[in-house]
Parts: C-alpha cells; sequence; structure tokens
C-alpha cells in the first residue's frame, strides 16, 4: 500500500488559463499502480478560481475545506460546503470558485488516460 | 452534473463479517452517469474497524476527520490523520480502524463493476 499526507507533497501551480490562484498535488496515480483513476489535491486562494472549461473526461469532487461554489454550464452558481460532493459528466462545461476569505481544499478524481482510451474505443 | 451533501444521504450499516460500527453512503456512482469509479463515503465509530479482508479491486481513501490507523499485509497499523491519502493495490488485505475518541470519516473510492470487468480480459 501507498501512505502519504497531502503536506508531504509540494503544491504545483495550475498554469492552464483561466485558472486563477489555483494549486495541485497528485496524492494517487499510475506510478502507484493506480490503474483507473487518479486523486488530486486542489487549493484555490480567497478571489481563486479554477478556469472555467469543459474536457471528454468525468470529475468526481468532495469538498474538504472553505466556502465555495460550481458554476455549470448556464454560468449558474451552486453553492458547496465541506461534505458536499459533485459529479461533473464528461463535456460539461464547469468550475470552482473560492467565495470565502480562507483557502477552499477540494479531491477531484479522474479516470486514467488508459481507461479515457479505452471508453474511446 | 449532481450536487449533494454527505448528509443528505442515510448512511447504510456496513453488515459485512469482520466490520464493526462502520456505515457507508454511496455519494457518486453508476445511475448518476459515473462509469469508471464510485465516491463513498464511510464512518466508524470509536473503538470500530472496517474488517480485515482482500479484494481484486483497488481502493483510493482520503481521511476527512479522526484518529484513525491502517492495517497491513504484515498486519503492522500504520497511523493516519485527516489529510492522509491511501492506496490500497488489488488482493492486498488491509483494513481501517478508529483509534479515537470520535467519528472516523473517510472517502473510499472503487472502480465500478463494468471497469472491473474489463480490467479482468
Amino acid at each position: 500500500m501507498k501512505l502519504i499526507h497531502y503536506t508531504d507533497l509540494e503544491a504545483t501551480v495550475v498554469g492552464i488559463e483561466g485558472a486563477k490562484d489555483v494549486t495541485m498535488r497528485t496524492l494517487i496515480s499510475e506510478p502507484d499502480g493506480a490503474a483507473n483513476f487518479r486523486m488530486r489535491f486542489f487549493e484555490v486562494g480567497p478571489g481563486g478560481s479554477t478556469p472555467y472549461h469543459q474536457h471528454p473526461w468525468e470529475h468526481e469532487v468532495f469538498i474538504i475545506e472553505g466556502e465555495s461554489a460550481c458554476v455549470d454550464e448556464a454560468r449558474e452558481e451552486h453553492p458547496l460546503r465541506p461534505g458536499s460532493a459533485i459529479f461533473i459528466p464528461p463535456n460539461e462545461w464547469h468550475c470552482f470558485v473560492n467565495k470565502g476569505e480562507t483557502t477552499l481544499k477540494f479531491l477531484c478524481l479522474v479516470p486514467t488516460e488508459e481507461v479515457q482510451k479505452w471508453r474511446a474505443l
């Protein structure tokens, strides 16, 4: 088994267009033997947001800390709190916005590239 | 998208042999359109434990609240704390034990049966 605490890893700045004050840590992925899905830990600073975007793979998100909202395809905001779980289906537009004065922390899990390739067949 | 808070769902008692004071809520799964992996939320009472067992699918676990430990194949205990992530590879013996005086809360994600069937081919 692999045991890790998220603070054991250095956070990487998410530099893609539209990301504002977002960092990521990959907690579990292929090099650990995780063939099917990856667990990533995100932090978003006050006033920050993940990019409003879409992609062909799904997200499974769980809010750990902070006040936040999820923006949907109609650009409508849905309030979230610690303990909220969100499923974003493939190809759906979305982003996660920090609405508070502390760091937003959440998990976001995605299928591995191998699973994505299999699904595309 | 699907938005839910874990407290929106009723907890189901985990009745399998060896489980002690364990409940589960399935937050995201196939009926939501989640084809590849399921997000489940577990609670374990003080003195409780998940069953010491093994199975052909992996676990990706994240500790939300509580003092706990993970028991490995050598029956060795590894202390965990909120923010710990654990990868249990397929077929590895394991359990999660509440070591504190409050409820242990954690997420445990598993591949869907469709993905498991594909992997078995």
